[in-house]
C-alpha cells in the first residue's frame, strides 16, 4: 500500500516527502495509522550516515504511537480502533536464547524499525516518519489509556532505554540514584527513578538546568564540574544512570557509588573512555551497559508509566519542521524530545 | 616480645634482619609461630615505596601460615598447637556496614597486616616476614589439615583474591570461565575455577605457558594476541577474571562475554585503561573490580581448597634469598609463588 513518508535520500540531503510501500496485512500483522512519532538522536545519526551502514532512502522513526486500523486473521492482542505503539524493533529470530529470554534487542537477527533488512519486501525497513506502519503483533505494544498520546511516543525508545537498566539493577524505594545528563534520555530517567521510589540526584554541567531538573522530580542537582559539590556524594549511590554519549570522566561518577554499586552507560561515546581500574576495585563497584529493552519489558515500562502518569516533556512539531528540529537537536536545543504530529503529513499530501 | 624479622629500612635498601616487638597477648589474641609466609607482589611494591605511603622500617608479608603457641583467656576458635593462617587484614572497625556484611576489606578503618597504623603499639603493623605474630582471633583463619602448609600460605591473598569474585559472580558447573594472565593470581584462578566446575580458558601472551596452563587445569589456552584464536570465543564466556596489572586491551576480552557476562579486574594497572562503551552496551555486559575478600569468605575459601585439595604451586626459599626473589618477581620469573620457609629466620638468629 502506497504510504506517504519523509526520507533522507543520502547523507547530506534534508529529509523530504517520499512515497513508500507498506506490505499487505499478514495473518499476525497489525496495520497502524501513525499519530505521533518521537525524534530520537539515532534518527539523525542514521539519516545523516554518521554511524555508517545507512541504506538510502532512509525513513527514520522508532517512537511510534498510532491507531490500529486493521488486523490479520490470527491477531489476538489488538482490534481496529485500539491505540498501539511500535518501538525500536519490529521482528527478531524468535528462537535464539536472547529471544527466548525476552531480550530480542540482543538477537543476532533483530529487525530494527528502520534501516534493517526486511524479509517481506527484500528491501529495508522504513520507520515512523510515515502515515502508516504494518508490524507483527508480537512487536506491537499496548498503550495505557490515561496518557497523552503525543507525549507517550518517546517512551518507546527513551523510556525503555532508561527503565530497563534501572529495573535490571533493582532500583527501588529508598535507594539513592544518580542521573548523569539531562537530555531526552536523562529527563525520562529522572521521572522513572522517582516513580520507582528513589532519591534522585541529577548531575549536569548546565547551571540553567537546575530548576528544570527539580521540576522533573530531582531531589538534588549537582554541578559535576564542582569538586566541592561532588565530594559529599562520594560512596553514597546505589545506582547511577549515565546518559552522556560524549567524552566525559566516568571515574568521577564511579567514586560516588557505594560498595557493590553499579553505573550503567546508555550513551555510547564515539571515542573510548579512560577508566581507572582502582575506581572499581575499591568498593567492588561495577560498570555496565544497557541497550533499549526487550518487548516484554517495554510493555511493563508502558504499564508502569501508565500507573505513575509518566510521559515525556515534548515539543510537538509538524513534519515539515523536521530538518530544523534536527539542527536544534545537534545543539541540544529541545526540552526534552521533539515529537512529530503526523496529521501534518496527511494534510500536506 | 622481641621478634626476629626482615625489614626494608627505606625504599632502596634491601630487606635485612631487624628486631621488632610483638605485643603481649590480649584476651582475644592468638600468638602464632610463623612457619611459612608467601611473597606477594604487594610486598615488593610496599617495601620499595612504589605505591607511596610506606612507613619504614617495613616488614612485609600477608600470606602467613603458622602454629598457635598461646591463646588469650577469651579465645574460642584456637588452642595451642593448632595450625592457623593470617591474611591481608588483622583488624577493622567491626561496626560499619561493610564489617557487618563480612566485607572488612572495604571498612574505612581496616588494619592491614603490615604498613597500617597499629593501635596496640601506636606504631605501624609488621607483617609475616618474622618469626611470630599476635592477632585477634576474629582475623585468624583455620587451616584444613590435609593441605601442604607451605603451599597453603599463598591462599591467604592470591587464593581469596581470585576465589572471591568467582564466588560473588556465582561461577558454577558448566559455565565457561576465562582467566587472563597466568601468574601468582592467575594460576590460583585456574585451579579454583576448575574446582567450581567451570570450563576454564586461559589467555596468555606467553607461548611457553601453554603446557603449564593445561597441567594446572585449563581446558583451553588462547594466545590473546592472535585474532584467529580469539574469534571463536566471541560472546561465549559467563565470566572472565582479569589478573593483569599492566596496561592491556580489556575491550578484546569484554567482547568474549556472553550477554549479561561479567569481567572482573583484580589487577590494578597504574595507568587508566581505554574502554569502548559499546563493548558493554551490546550484550548488557559488565566490568567490575574486586579486592581480596572478607574474613568469613576467606575461611570459606580455605575450606573449599581443603575439600578440593587446592594449594599454590610454589618455590620455597630461605628468607636470606628474599631480595633475589624480589628481583626475579619483577621479571615474572616464578612458578607461581615464592614462599619463605621461616625456619631459615630462626636458624640464622
Amino acid at each position: 500500500m502506497k504510504t506517504n513518508a519523509y526520507a533522507a535520500q543520502n547523507a547530506t540531503s534534508p529529509l523530504a516527502p517520499f512515497d513508500i510501500q507498506r506490505r499487505a496485512l499478514g495473518q499476525h500483522d497489525v496495520a497502524i495509522e501513525i499519530l505521533y512519532c518521537g525524534v530520537c538522536h539515532s534518527d539523525l545519526h542514521t539519516a545523516r550516515g554518521e554511524w555508517g551502514g545507512t541504506s538510502y532512502p532512509c525513513v527514520p522513526g522508532h517512537e511510534i504511537i498510532g491507531r490500529v486500523v486493521e488486523v490479520g486473521a490470527s491477531v489476538q492482542k489488538f482490534k481496529a480502533g485500539d491505540t498501539a505503539g511500535v518501538g525500536c524493533m519490529v521482528d527478531s529470530c524468535r528462537t535464539c536464547d536472547n529471544c527466548k529470554d525476552d531480550l530480542e534487542q540482543f538477537c543476532d537477527n533483530t529487525v530494527f524499525t528502520y534501516n534493517s533488512p526486511d524479509k517481506h519486501t527484500n528491501g529495508i525497513t522504513y520507520g515512523g516518519y510515515s502515515e502508516r506502519i504494518v508490524a507483527d503483533e508480537a512487536f506491537v505494544l499496548k498503550v495505557p489509556s490515561n496518557l497523552d498520546l503525543a507525549a507517550t511516543a518517546p517512551l518507546l525508545c527513551a523510556g525503555i532505554t532508561t527503565y530497563s537498566p534501572m529495573h535490571y539493577h533493582n532500583v527501588t524505594k529508598g535507594q539513592k540514584v544518580g542521573i548523569v545528563g539531562l537530555g531526552g534520555l536523562g529527563h525520562m530517567g529522572v521521572k522513572i527513578a522517582k516513580a520507582m521510589g528513589a532519591h534522585v540526584v541529577v548531575f549536569t554541567t548546565s547551571s540553567n538546568k537546575v530548576e528544570d531538573a527539580k521540576r522533573l522530580g530531582a531531589d538534588e542537582v549537582v554541578n559535576s564540574k564542582n569538586a566541592d559539590e561532588m565530594k559529599p556524594h562520594l560512596n553514597t549511590f546505589h545506582f547511577i544512570l549515565d546518559t552522556v554519549s560524549a567524552q566525559h570522566d566516568i571515574n568521577a561518577y564511579l567514586l560516588l557509588l557505594k560498595r557493590d554499586g553499579n553505573l550503567t552507560q546508555v550513551g555510547v561515546p564515539p571515542e573510548p573512555l579512560s577508566l581507572n581500574v582502582g575506581s572499581l576495585v575499591f568498593g567492588r563497584r561495577s560498570l555496565s551497559g544497557s541497550l533499549i529493552g526487550g518487548i516484554k519489558e517495554t510493555q511493563e515500562m508502558l504499564d508502569f508509566c501508565g500507573e505513575h502518569n509518566i510521559t515525556s516533556d515534548i515539543e510537538l512539531i509538524p513534519i515539515q519542521k523536521i530538518n530544523e528540529a534536527y539542527d536544534r537537536l545537534v545543539k541540544n536545543d529541545v526540552k526534552y524530545r521533539f515529537v512529530i504530529d503526523m496529521a501534518s503529513l496527511k494534510s500536506a499530501s
